[in-house]
């Protein structure tokens, strides 16, 4: 069984010595009160309840798992799960980083991203049900009526409601333009919602008295294809204007999923048989208004990567440190014991290290893109709001691609330092690895992030993004060009970033030619992207330690895990160009037998 | 739920084409029968066992997994298990290349290989019974008495018995010198073990009368350390030195573990309390010999990576071509159809050919290195056969390590391919991701097999191994460097193989200086020669191209896939080189807070 201690001391520092986030946040509209001792406060308080209620239910929500009653087409969660979500929603946090007005407590997101890490940690199968009421906050505070968000968001926000996205069908998965759940519109300005949807997370619960299904559908006279898709607000039981619970409306659980992991949330296929359901923003329009969820929804994903692989580094440098097996090649180093800790075996270092690497590197990229969200949505100034936009829509799917990527490299290192122990169910690696497999799947693959980076991000936008992070690159690299002890660290970053805009055109070049070079291109300029994107971070981590609060031993920490980083972890990038340049020629068509 | 069907074409051309396996074997002692023509019945034959038998239960078997009994402390094994056991024992495949002395039918390792991937593909967790049986039937074959052979041997081979390993203790994993079970003479020959071992594979089970447990102990006059352990064999049930049963041992199974898959294959806490047993081999030689067989376990356990990832390439090939999702960059391939199967996409191409660059390359190391095991016990000259022997114990850890850990990349990357249905149980990718994780764990971690094959078959054994290999795949090149068909194939290989002894120099150089600096570079090492030995048996897969009796189309695969190793796998070499040249430097100490 593993246990959970929140990593405090080195999410301040990512936040607020690396990235100066209380200058940022407190110069935000609205954002006067967000001091590093507010945040501090609040952090604290997380960490208590998820140390205290949501660890503890992890490994037996996992054995336990969700039910199914088909009879009342009912979900029971496993023991102590609603118990938390009831504490979790009395206690405020369910509102954490909604406005105001919406009853939330308008924190910055950064704040959301440190409480959403400590979810993810601690029970990530839990947190895929305020994840998603997330993601309904969003859509109808963006684009509901007035009426809606009377109705709906204040009680998603107050968590007595949650909610859910519904856009999967068994034949439209990353292609929703072929979905063809329809919506008939009864006259009255409600519509009659007909189909079925799959993989729907949190679609049915024993959280809440009410469940809000945003649900993807064609009008009578949509367009064929992505353009004719609009938004429906579905519930599971229906709801007056005037916010009064009517009769349980037909949008129903079919069946549960049987998963490889995140078993303790409800993965359900959701049948809607002319349920009562309401238009959310203009018709036709729902891809559009789902787009404007989805960085959160992807960067919410990213931390999930970022929350199981540093679960999967606490498990194992503890085992690491404990479990005595074997000698140190150059002779024992506790000749008092009948054997020397794994630690001190150089490949046991380097998996912890690349753990270490990811989790504390990929810390900082997630707080970067979560203050660029805040910057976005709360800046005094038009530009740097829409500067900040552009950043953070390139960097989503970098940080969604790479932190779920490597969570799959963590929580495997992390098992393999457990040897066969790993493999057991009751140390809780294999749960965490099981987990974190869902990632690189749901909220788009990570080829999908890879074709939204290289297809859209970069070359449809004419790489606005790319440009900005490339400037604040080279102006890092520029101003700590004289500095002996970032030397090398900077060296590398400044190569590697010179690589990324010379990659970038090349690529361009040849996808003029053929435009399936984009697609054969796109993995490995994600990697590429990733990857010197977490170098930055690590020597800017470094460039802070002596403004930091850290202790002397976790900055010599830090200064370890940039030099692993820059020696072990980037020339992952020459490979990547090397798959690169051997372009589609080497990706031919692939016959059936 | 996957269907699988053997690859016999693929395998008939490693053994034959690829590897002139007929004349290899024909020339062996005892071999003068084994034609192609008989192994092609055999293996036919073993097909439709492994397609219409144990595939099917695979599914359900992980579904259900083993039941312990704490009363009777029995182990009941999912539905269909023993019965596929029943009619394997029956149709004479337990003792398939068990000795005809014993038994068995004395055919070739390298069939066993062929037959074995077909059960790893069709049902890993089924599999691991009669593996652990192979194993008991070399030891006992290798070390025990004529009456151990007598009762024990003949017993195993002919099914009606199975064997165990009992190796592993809580504090005594990798480290087996840490072991603590004991054994008493009793005076009259036989002995009283005591001790409790974990992760006891096939430890108890309802497949057979009797269980044959192998056991590692301390007799009370041995040495500490590794040089004090000895061989015993326990049996459930005592058996007289004529044969006949006797009472119920005191060695029985104290729990099942839950794991992560294999979920059919019980793996026993066993505990002896003073169980009756015999020594086999001589006193405190338990370890050598319990090495005499490592090189068939720790094969077995690379083929099983190799079946897991055949199966894996067999489901998402079949369900690239089938799924339709959005459309090919370049435009629609099938104008007529909603969307484009998702094969059209680069990137899924590059996820098939990674796995089939794996597969089909593996299955040609997997061959030649059972070859080399045929060649190593039976071939008439002394010198070959040392030579042989030489080879094989230099190739086990890259085999080990390569095929186990690529099977970790090839059954990701084919869940991937499912996208979300891949994380759904009833697809059967995510059990094959689950099944392939204990692989690089048990038989010595992926870290013990570097170590194995750097410090040891490389540096101590002055790379006798190494130097032959190298030389072979030398003359390879020479040979075919004129071949303008094969010139980039062999400039890739000629370069790495130049490169892999270069490397090989500069890590005994800095060792002989700091031999941490070996733990540091085993891991890279072991990649580095692994993707060597690869590209060597790719550029060899297609120079046998013209003789072969593949189809035009497998063979325009062939070539598309060599091609595809060399441009994208390969280079993966100088990351590890980089790795390597990085040191021990870069993975520096690590405290606990």
């Amino acid at each position: 069984m593993t246990t959970y201690k929140a990593p405090l001391d080195d999410m301040r520092f990512a936040l607020f010595d690396v990235l100066d986030g209380e200058a940022v946040l407190t110069g935000l509209e609205g954002g006067e009160e967000h001091s590093r001792e507010l945040i501090d406060t609040v952090i604290d308080e997380f960490a208590r309840f998820a140390e205290e209620v949501l660890a503890p239910v992890n490994a037996s929500g996992d054995a336990e798992g969700c039910h199914f009653d088909k009879a009342t087409r009912t979900v029971t969660t496993p023991k102590g799960f609603k118990e938390a979500y009831r504490r979790y929603a009395e206690d405020g946090w369910a509102g954490l980083t909604a406005s105001i007005e919406a009853g939330g407590q308008g924190l910055p997101a950064a704040v959301g991203t440190l409480t959403k890490e400590m979810i993810d940690s601690a029970n990530t199968a839990w947190g895929i049900y305020p994840l998603l009421s997330h993601g309904a906050i969003d859509a109808i505070a963006h684009h509901g009526d007035d009426w809606q968000k009377e109705v709906f968001l204040k009680r998603i926000v107050d968590g007595s409601w949650t909610g859910t996205m519904c856009l999967t069908e068994p034949q439209a998965g990353s292609d929703l333009g072929l979905l063809k759940t329809r919506a008939e519109p009864n006259g009255d300005g409600s519509y009659r919602v007909s189909g079925t949807k799959i993989f729907i997370s949190a679609g049915e619960h024993d959280f809440a008295e009410n469940i809000v299904h945003l649900v993807l559908a064609r009008l009578p006279d949509a367009p064929a294809g992505s353009r004719g898709i609009s938004m429906l607000v579905v519930p599971k039981f229906k709801v007056n204007k005037d916010g009064s619970l009517g009769e349980r409306n037909s949008a129903a659980a079919g069946a549960i999923e049987h998963k490889m992991g995140i078993r303790g949330a409800a993965t359900c296929v959701m049948n809607f048989d002319e349920a009562e359901g309401w238009l959310i923003g203009a018709p036709h329009k729902g891809l559009m208004a789902m787009f404007t969820m989805m960085n959160s929804a992807r960067l919410g994903v990213g931390v999930q990567g970022l929350g199981l692989s540093e679960a999967a580094l606490q498990g194992s440098l503890r085992y690491a440190l404990d479990r005595l097996q074997m000698r140190a090649l150059s002779g024992p180093r506790m000749p008092e014991k009948p054997a020397d800790p794994i630690v001190v075996h150089p490949d046991v270092r380097r998996m912890l290290l690349t753990q270490r690497a990811f989790v504390e590197g990929g810390r900082v990229l997630a707080a970067y893109a979560s203050l660029q969200s805040d910057i976005e949505a709360r800046h005094p100034d038009a530009q740097t709001r829409q500067q900040a936009g552009e950043l953070l829509s390139f960097l989503i799917p970098i940080a969604k691609g790479l932190l779920t990527e490597s969570a799959q490299e963590c929580t495997k290192e992390a098992l393999q330092i457990f040897g066969g122990h790993g493999y057991i169910v009751e140390h809780g690696m294999e749960q965490l690895v099981r987990d974190a497999r869902i990632i690189t799947l749901y909220e788009g693959t990570t080829q999908i992030q890879a074709l939204d980076l290289l297809g859209r991000k970069v070359m449809q936008l004419q790489g606005a993004g790319l440009k900005r992070f490339l400037d604040e690159i080279g102006t890092f690299c520029r101003e700590h060009a004289g500095d002996d002890s970032l030397k090398a660290l900077v060296g590398p970053v400044a190569t590697a970033a010179t690589a990324w805009g010379e990659l970038t055109r090349g690529i361009a070049a040849r996808a003029q030619a053929n435009p399936e070079e984009l697609g054969a291109a796109a993995m490995d300029y994600l990697y590429f992207s990733g990857y010197v994107t977490l170098a930055y971070f690590w020597a800017r981590s470094v460039a802070a330690l002596d403004r930091s609060r850290l202790s002397a031993s976790a900055r010599q920490a830090k200064r370890d895990t940039a030099a692993f980083y820059m020696a072990r972890i980037l020339p992952r990038i020459h490979l990547h160009k090397a798959g690169i340049d051997a372009g589609v020629a080497t990706l031919p068509e692939i016959a059936g037998d």
